[in-house]
């Protein structure tokens, strides 16, 4: 197969659906949804006979658990993709939302209106759901997609495909709204993020490396999250138990996750009284515990920290401590070493608590909460693509809207300018 | 002297006024503009001095008629400048502007607060005047800039930057915060669109040959438009006297500018009752015209167009003209040729003008309006630093919400995630 030629192909076809979707009521586009959602009910036998094949692929290539696990499509997870479907069947539709519709002094009236951006290009590694997430997204959003997922999931995706299909044909809209990749070859990816004239941005998920090369090398605006450094900051002002929940829930809750904390700041005026009870905790757990010089005279358990965890997402049971004297020292500290995902203080102090959030520079800024909070569930977007940590167009975590721009509509009466 | 020296010193010196500059309230942003606009007021017999001797060495290189009118700061230039200084200072301040504050299910408060972009590179040609103005939108919107002009208005430049300098130190802000390139290297601009580290965003101003050279080469992204390849579709529907009006306007109120009509397309069953009234009035003018087959059959003046008229931005008394079925050839055509900066439908159908805002997507999209409203003061932004044809970010008009992001903000009372 001709690489080249084939995605040329898929993007000329995205282009086109595309125009087609952009323009589909929002009645047509959840019917779709909901059709492609019977037809993954429908065919669990199908998932599961295919997903099979990839693991036993899997296996015999020797995948390490943790990626098998996150290829294997289990009854619960294909119900999850059905739930995930109807939730954003139910969402209300962005496209066409009129605001700020206003008349200006000439007489005209001027107003922007939510449009999609045309055709996104999804690149993904082992979790076949990101399939069903992503198409539904983009399909609500009114854009086309080209899906590119991971070659050791491709049969499970090429299923997942076939209930796509199915669901657009029903709902009488084109088929190459979604298109995903059918081949394996690596060459793929390099075209679809260099094919300018047909696709309009390109979200990669994963880890860090496939991110980064994809930035590196992409000619088209790339909408990425790199790293998840996120740190909590508990001020000489923070109740100690709100510290304490939050502190342990920011780092404990989940560890392998973007929006979990990475490092601790504790002002010195407090540090006395709230990290050897955090430290207690934390060991319980089973995580580490790096700090700073005056942190390990605190904590017998800690191990002294160097320069680079200060620069590291653990992704672990691991956790970096820092002893700072105040607020200035804490926001100089994240300015220096956060990737700008999430910050969250812990602070009484009205005052503080303002400065903060005007002064960290991140996707998400918190005051007495969880930096787990930083999701596009809880923030009631409906769902999300990813969690963006550049600043240009999408910030934070990227629902529907980041999936759509604006264009300004002038209504007149035969205005003309003077 | 080391261009990349120099120009590493000049983004590492904004990347630290931006902090500061982020942080500034609006009354000392706004004094700062207020007495940069007494400054140049009070310098204007320095600034023609200076003036002159770039205007001396465009006539000894041969720069044409029109690049030396645009170089010219006369006094009225100045005070142009003086009161868009006034006008910035005058509108609201959107940084920190918090927006859609609710709670959550969990129970934290989620919303959007208005951050600044960071440090802006902005690259233009030989207008002086961009210098002010690029510098008071930066400035407000809480951005640090480096400001790229013309190496033929570097003396006009310098000398405007003594007047921004004194207005900043007057305020107690950073002078950092604005910082103009003295050097007239060309590899300065190479630099400037590279350094990641220091710069957020790039904004080029001038011919589209700049815009994509520095569309090709810069690392950082860019907002930019590259055409104003704009259409006026004037529907079987449409009123002639508001069609002839809105054609005219459109085609003859300026020729030199972006949001001027290139291409005028007519439905054949208004073209017999409208093109020859709208030829006459375009003779009148001075307006060449070129057709399609069936407009120079109606139009005896009109010559042929060519495939490469439908692509062109003339930027002078030129039109081309076609005669189509209806609305989806109008489309159809818009979707082939537009540079998707702003298009019109002249019609009294509610319908076709509901499809028409719907389906073109253009950032500006219009009906019975003149596309030479397309522009950020008609549109209320209070001032733009630019239109944008790109999708992602800002599009059309670029005023002060477009050199800013939005970052979440989480209010909690010690909420932990379940």
């Amino acid at each position: 197969m001709d690489v080249k030629h084939y995605m040329q192909q898929l993007g000329q076809q995205a282009r086109q659906a595309g125009r087609e979707i952009s323009k589909a009521d929002s009645g047509r586009k959840n019917l779709a949804l909901l059709k492609i959602a019977e037809a993954l009910s429908a065919s669990s036998a199908e998932l599961a006979r295919e997903n099979q094949k990839d693991l036993q692929a899997g296996k015999d290539n020797g995948l390490d658990a943790a990626s098998l696990d996150r290829l294997e499509l289990t009854p619960s997870r294909i119900e999850a993709m059905v739930e995930g479907l109807n939730q954003v069947a139910a969402l209300p539709d962005p496209v066409g939302e009129i605001s700020q519709l206003s008349y200006r002094p000439s007489g005209i009236q001027v107003g922007q209106m939510r449009v999609p951006l045309g055709v996104i290009g999804i690149i993904y590694e082992s979790r076949p759901n990101v399939t069903i997430d992503a198409a539904a997204l983009c399909l609500k959003a009114g854009n086309a997609c080209i899906l590119r997922g991971g070659s050791e999931s491709i049969h499970s995706n090429r299923a997942i495909a076939q209930c796509i299909g199915k669901g657009l044909a029903e709902a009488g809209l084109p088929l190459a709204a979604v298109q995903v990749v059918e081949t394996t070859d690596r060459a793929a990816v390099g075209e679809l993020i260099t094919m300018k004239d047909y696709v309009d941005v390109i979200v990669p998920r994963g880890g860090k490396s496939l991110i980064e090369r994809i930035s590196a090398e992409a000619t088209i605006p790339v909408i990425k999250h790199l790293d998840g450094i996120c740190h909590v900051y508990i001020d000489g002002k923070a109740d100690i138990d709100k510290a304490v929940a939050i502190a342990m829930n920011a780092k404990t809750h989940r560890y392998g996750v973007c929006n979990a904390m990475e490092t601790l700041l504790v002002a010195e005026s407090i540090a006395g009284q709230v990290l050897p009870i955090l430290a207690e905790k934390y060991a319980e757990k089973g995580v580490e515990l790096r700090g700073c010089l005056r942190t390990c005279s605190l904590v017998k358990k800690a191990v002294r920290a160097t320069e680079a965890d200060w620069h590291t997402e653990y992704l672990a049971p691991i956790l970096s401590i820092k002893i700072v004297a105040d607020i200035d020292e804490a926001i100089a500290h994240i300015n220096q070493y956060s990737s700008a995902h999430t910050e969250a203080i812990v602070t009484e102090d009205y005052t503080l608590a303002r400065r903060f959030l005007r002064e960290v520079d991140s996707s998400s800024v918190m005051v007495n909460a969880s930096t787990r909070f930083a999701d596009g569930f809880e923030y009631g977007l409906g769902a999300e693509i990813g969690i963006s940590t550049d600043k240009l167009h999408a910030r934070g975590p990227v629902g529907l809207e980041g999936l759509t721009s604006l264009k300004y509509i002038v209504l007149g009466d035969g205005h003309i300018r003077q």
